[in-house]
């Protein structure tokens, strides 16, 4: 991984939807960047936090009881075990922080699941 | 702290330079934010990577045998144990991700040690 990553420019790189890839690493963290729209699965993971943060548009975490929506510059932390499904309304660039190795449908698996490779 | 923080909000609410404030938690890391401007002191982390990402303004990274330039929305991360010290040429914010607990001023202390308290 090259000493400088610019954010805008590997969002400018990434088309793919719902494939989070690895932008830095931080101390056994990684920090990836997914593009999303329309609604993901339900899933946990039991090993890690996982910090959102909305680089661009508006996403809603659900959880099984209530929901959190989420602007630009919003900052949300799933705490880690805790169910929940990503969903936006429309094109939405997403930052998210956790635990290296973490797969993106955590305990749920599934076609939608996808390693993340560095970008 | 509440389960939403607007970055941006979070910069507007903090004025002191070089006084980093924690804006979120993942697993054992802190994600801080912090207004600098002209040059830190020289300190390493033995116990933690850094990452930074310029929010907005530039700054330099400075290491004992080389620099790195850093433009709004670059992400570059200090290794553990490395000697290094930032620098900005004028205002500049930015947002850190290390292990909870961390001192700004590493291993050097000194009157510019600020322990980082939540904002």
């Amino acid at each position: 991984m090259l000493p400088v990553a610019n954010l805008d420019d590997k969002f400018g790189e990434l088309t793919e939807l719902w494939s989070p890839r690895i932008v830095a690493e931080v101390s056994g963290m990684e920090v990836k960047i997914a593009r999303i729209d329309g609604q993901f699965i339900w899933h946990a993971h039991p090993e890690t936090d996982e910090l959102f943060y909305v680089h661009k548009g508006a996403m809603t975490m659900l959880y099984r009881d209530h929901a959190v929506a989420l602007g630009r510059g919003d900052i949300h932390v799933v705490p880690a075990g805790t169910e929940h499904c990503p969903e936006a309304d429309g094109p939405c660039e997403i930052v998210m922080i956790e635990r290296a190795g973490t797969l993106n449908t955590g305990d749920a698996g599934g076609p939608m699941t996808k390693p993340a490779e560095p970008i």
